[in-house]
């Protein structure tokens, strides 16, 4: 089997843990696997570098720095190199170039075009452990890059979809995907598995184990994903496809997102394209607009409620303002939650909806916006009732069980 | 004019002094000079990052050494030319791979072998500032090299040979070589033109701006070498061709070296190869001789004295163990000290180390062993007269004048 193993900042965040990570990745390799080791810089040295570059400037040299901020997982690859081979395995520590991972020269956020993994399969093939410097590729021309946040899971991703590696194992300090946040509903569950879909959909709970941009590239790339505990040998939640998953309960885990912040406009012109004006507007100005709901028209007035990231907030006002003459009034209200039930199983199963709005009816929570999707069903309520919500969905859809 | 300038770890210590040697780069350029920077890594960083490898392995695999080490100096050059650039001109970082150093593959000692200035010089064409990153190169497989000690040194010396630089300004904290020690002597003077030939003799001296790694290739290659104080405005030390220079005093400068240690061999077979036998002993186990005396043979018998490094020492005695029964005793001294006369205009002038002799009996200085060369007199003496042997001297051959 080969494994590709991603480890981040905490669990390699110093010289003891990388010792600890070396250890890992032996028993592995004695399990008779081929390993190939991702790992992100020492926890802070990344940080630490971007406090250096904007030291200079508010805005620095993109090129110059992705030179700065690719040093720390250089480090990092070598020293786990060092470790391993002082434990007596044959280890070596790639680069980004030397792994051969080619990106777009979007510097500081680039994407990756390709893999060459032809050193890498040689490597493997004389049996050494690689470990590859994660967050950083180079583009054709052989400029240093990296990858943006989350950079370093993408690299594993990646690399095991390029080399068709049986699994990528991508460690951090949590045990893996939860039901919902622990930290709301003490009884949440660890997830077995669960499907690329539901994942991407757990989005607000996944962030903390997973970016969206790796779960995203997993699924194109077909690679089975696991997140693990680097601290512990707990078995971790498998990310794969939903053919892979034999039973599929209804509901597999209620996620929230406290980030989000409601525009609500009222009297629109009920005419053809006003809609597109206004999010093309916010579009435009880079804002993301996530739920969306136009009430039926009246009188050829229609109202429009949508809800945006909370950091978007004043970016919206502005692009707003022009069309504050055409419109009653623009409230916003960053005084909201965004509470969302998501499983595969509700394909198949109806009245899954309605036993979340009589729930939460039951406990006097008025719910102000919903969109459904085929697996998920998000619901826009007052911010003071999100743990509310959150504990009462759980155990509504008996996630605690 | 092209200009290659190094600035050493205390000289880029933080964000503060970076900017600080910005705005000195940028003079320069100002000027309507073509620059090109090689910088160190921050003050301790190097050490740091040598001390994470020195956490699993004494001895830590040089390879992977290398790629841990090679990461302070892409980050300050990456830095450095974030700051240029804030300051409104076009700069550039290059890696040791980027401008071209090519090395042998001796892993943390490696040699240049020939650097490859096709891009150099095409920024340079452009106009860009060129920070190249010191101390480090990539062999002609690809893989990263560093150069040891005074590395950077080195890539800025070798640089400035392959651009056919003007000049080779190496900046440190301290104002450029002087006629003896200024901490023993404080009327000591800066020398403002020395030939590469007595800066290599006064080595002990140059040590702490120079070493004689790079002096070497500057002779090699012709690279006008100046030491500067990045800290001030002062002129420095040009380091040049013999020819260079106008007028050459007799004596140039006043070296010490106190870390020698003296070893007499007494009553030695004076038969031919027994030396040979003993230096060849020695050399193999990687003690290097210095000075060497042997006193005429008496009844078939002679006397050997020899100094080596201190720090050789035990390793010395264990080498020589097996000749103890073809000599009479063999002792062991550690305290002396090498007190040295430097100047190319000896050559022609007679008088120079009579004149030392007799400055030094009068001080009741017994000289213990001479060796002299074309453009140096070396005296050992007791340890405990070094100071005021250096006082003498500098002041008989009239250096504070």
């Amino acid at each position: 089997m080969l494994v590709v193993q991603k480890y981040g900042g905490t669990s390699v965040g110093d010289c003891e843990r990388i010792l600890n990570v070396a250890k890992r990745v032996s028993e592995t390799k004695q399990k008779g696997h081929g390993v190939v080791v991702v790992v992100s810089a020492m926890s802070g040295e990344t940080d630490k570098l971007l406090g250096y570059t904007k030291f200079f400037s508010r805005l620095p040299n993109l090129r110059e720095s992705d030179m700065v901020l690719s040093a720390g997982e250089r480090v990092t690859s070598a020293l786990l190199a060092i470790a391993l081979e002082e434990l007596g395995f044959k280890a070596i520590s790639l680069s980004g170039r030397a792994a051969g991972i080619i990106t777009d020269d979007s510097h500081t956020k680039a994407r990756i075009e390709y893999i060459d993994v032809a050193r890498l399969n040689a490597l493997l093939a004389k049996d050494y452990i690689v470990v590859v410097a994660g967050f950083q590729g180079v583009t054709k021309e052989g400029e240093v890059t990296t990858l943006g946040r989350g950079g370093s899971d993408l690299s594993a991703v990646a690399l095991a979809g390029a080399l068709g590696a049986d699994l990528c194992e991508i460690y951090t300090d949590v045990d893996g995907v939860y039901t919902t946040d622990p930290r709301i509903e003490p009884n949440a569950k660890k997830i077995d598995k669960i499907s690329y879909d539901e994942m991407l959909e757990l989005a607000s709970m996944g962030a903390k184990v997973l970016l969206n941009r790796s779960v995203e590239m997993a699924k194109k790339l077909n690679v089975n994903l696991v997140t693990r505990n680097s601290f512990n040998y707990n078995e971790g939640t498998l990310i794969t496809k939903e053919q892979e998953i034999m039973e599929h309960p209804i509901v597999s885990g209620i996620a929230l997102d406290k980030n989000q912040a409601r525009v609500s406009i009222c009297n629109v012109e009920d005419r053809p394209g006003i809609a597109a004006e206004i999010f093309g507007a916010l579009s435009e100005a880079n804002v993301n607009v996530d739920m969306i709901v136009q009430t039926i028209g009246r009188d050829g007035k229609t109202d429009l409620d949508f809800t945006i990231p909370e950091v978007e907030l004043e970016n919206a006002k502005r692009v707003l303002k022009s069309f504050e003459g055409s419109v009653e009034s623009i409230d916003y209200d960053k005084d909201i939650a965004k509470v969302s039930i998501v499983g595969v199983g509700m394909k198949s199963h109806s009245g899954v909806a309605s036993k979340a709005f009589r729930a939460l009816a039951e406990d006097n929570i008025n719910i102000m916006m919903i969109s459904t999707s085929e697996i998920k069903i998000s619901m826009i309520i007052r911010l003071k009732y999100a743990e509310l919500a959150i504990r009462t969905l759980h155990s509504v859809y008996e996630l605690d069980k």
